[in-house]
């Protein structure tokens, strides 16, 4: 069986323009969250959602990269089958500068990226 | 009547050291708090408890002052009768660089200051 072509595959992604300060620290306030976007600052690369380390089932970190994507903190994409994401840190900066990296430099000075 | 001279008038502080990224976060996710240490970073200085612009009871200021506290945010001392809140943000610095800075710099551009 195929899959009709036009299945949606897309993801939505707010404009930064739309995103709040509390939508992000709220985001961010998460110790889970912290640490997924830690890993992914640290990787330097977009990661599938099977490589993060995090002490909760999958089902529970699909909630956590939700919430992450709709504050706009990262942008998730498919490679074929293979969901990606990626920290919007370019966008972050502009729209609350040095916030982000200020959170993930603690985080991993913390040594909290496993928490 | 007059007071036992023994009559503790000071408040207890944590060392930052002993203060979690978590904690911190946690002072600062609510809208509120952000509003006081706003205020407090445009003040330039120290602030009695009144001094405060917030849409909220006093017994919930005085909640909301004592999480920040706690958080190692403010530091709070008496002159005569008055309480001062003083914002800890050299010690912050420190221990979360950037941190405070970009938290306040978004509220203030967020207009957000008086929610």
């Amino acid at each position: 069986m195929t899959r009709p072509r036009t299945a949606a595959r897309t993801v939505e992604h707010p404009d930064l323009s739309e995103v709040s300060l509390q939508q992000v620290m709220e985001a961010l306030v998460d110790p889970v969250r912290r640490t997924l976007v830690s890993q992914l600052a640290r990787a330097g690369e977009d990661l599938t959602c099977g490589t993060f380390e995090a002490p909760v089932a999958a089902s529970t970190l699909t909630h956590h990269f939700n919430v992450l994507r709709e504050a706009g903190v990262i942008r998730q994409y498919y490679r074929g089958t293979a969901k990606l994401n990626a920290l919007r840190a370019d966008e972050l900066e502009e729209r609350f500068p040095g916030l982000l990296s200020a959170v993930v430099g603690a985080s991993v000075a913390e040594g909290a990226e496993v928490a």
